[in-house]
């Protein structure tokens, strides 16, 4: 599948809209003031957008159906969680490749309250887009729907964690390093989904108290690790 | 501080907007309806609601600032992941303590796209409270901020999971149950909020391939362990 490039006069309606939300204030810009300025018809906006709202966020619809696609094309195999960060990078660039755009955005959603409403939509549909993709690979698991609703939800609060912290500083810094660091904390305290009951890999975690003597340590990882090399 | 009990008139007006709602639609109702069929004037109604979306989620504002309350009101040696954890049980009361009611607005929320927004609103100022705790407690950990947002959306959608669940199927099983179960996932992952990295505490964890050989491992431990206690 492949998405129609931008058109140009979707792109000078969104340039419009935001020289006047700048100048003379969101609610005091309508449609019509829009579109005048633009040099195009009225029913032209409402072919691009569905709102006035929907002018703020004009990527979000593309990217939330090239997110949904990106996800449904893993493999079986593949790692859930994993594929599900790959989709937050592809959120995230969303923004940070356009950074004057997406400070300026920022400042408007923070002083009209019914954006910040339909901005909290927008990051629902991608919450629940994530979720649903977790859903289904996790099905087999233990608690699999809830497993999958808190990842997406830990995985969405720390894209926005960095998100805010990059919009405030108004663009500085690398924003695609910050989630790196970010979506390891979320990939350490879940795993691949399976948490902490997990058993058949390669991997074993012992907990042991720091003044626990060596022989105990080394007994209780004995008995984690199973039968040794030797035995097998 | 104590929370004035619900007065008379407030209930009479949530009454009489969910009986027209059910009755005639969300959308058909207007607060003039609700006022005369509640035999008040409109000043009351806005009085105790600030908008029609408002009396539809009546108890949240109160429950809001007694959650605030309950987690400033905790000790500083505390876990702050337990003391959110708490807070979510009562906000998930809220929804239990009466069933019946708390199934008529799923299902009205359902079918009303600005319903739907509004509860999102709800929700987010819940997380926001708990993740405003989670960075005050967590202030001095490396990433406290970062920790904060990932593990107070982890809470509310384990909140949410269990609600969800619990309202689809009307009412039934214990919610305040599945919750604990929930909450108990969430905990497993993040713990007190230190997470895999905390380095200051009694407890020391080693991940280690399965195959790996044992003075490998053993290795990895003493250098988590630090000093034994010969040395010290």
């Amino acid at each position: 599948m492949s998405f129609p490039s931008k058109p140009p006069m979707r792109d000078a309606l969104v340039e419009a809209a935001f020289r006047l939300f700048l100048e003379r204030g969101y609610e005091q810009t309508t449609v019509e003031d829009i579109v005048t300025l633009a040099g195009v018809g009225r029913r032209s906006f409402f072919r691009y957008f569905p709102s006035k709202e929907g002018v703020v966020f004009p990527d979000h619809e593309r990217r939330l159906a090239e997110v949904t696609e990106f996800l449904s094309g893993s493999g079986r195999g593949e790692d859930p969680v994993a594929r599900v960060c790959e989709a937050v990078r592809l959120v995230l660039r969303l923004y940070t490749d356009n950074p004057t755009f997406s400070v300026q955005r920022y400042r408007l959603t923070k002083t009209v309250p019914g954006l910040r409403a339909y901005e909290l939509s927008v990051v629902w549909r991608y919450e629940r887009t994530f979720a649903g993709h977790l859903r289904e690979r996790l099905a087999d698991r233990p608690d699999g729907a809830l497993r999958a609703d808190v990842i997406a939800a830990a995985v969405v609060a720390a894209h926005n964690n960095v998100l805010r912290s990059w919009l405030r500083s108004e663009g500085e810094g690398d924003a695609q390093v910050a989630v790196e660091r970010a979506l390891a904390y979320v990939r350490e305290a879940f795993g691949d989904g399976g948490g902490p009951d997990r058993q058949d890999e390669d991997v074993v975690v012992v907990v042991s108290r720091r003044r626990a003597p060596m022989w105990q340590v080394v007994r209780e990882i004995e008995s984690a690790l199973g039968p040794g090399e030797e035995d097998r």
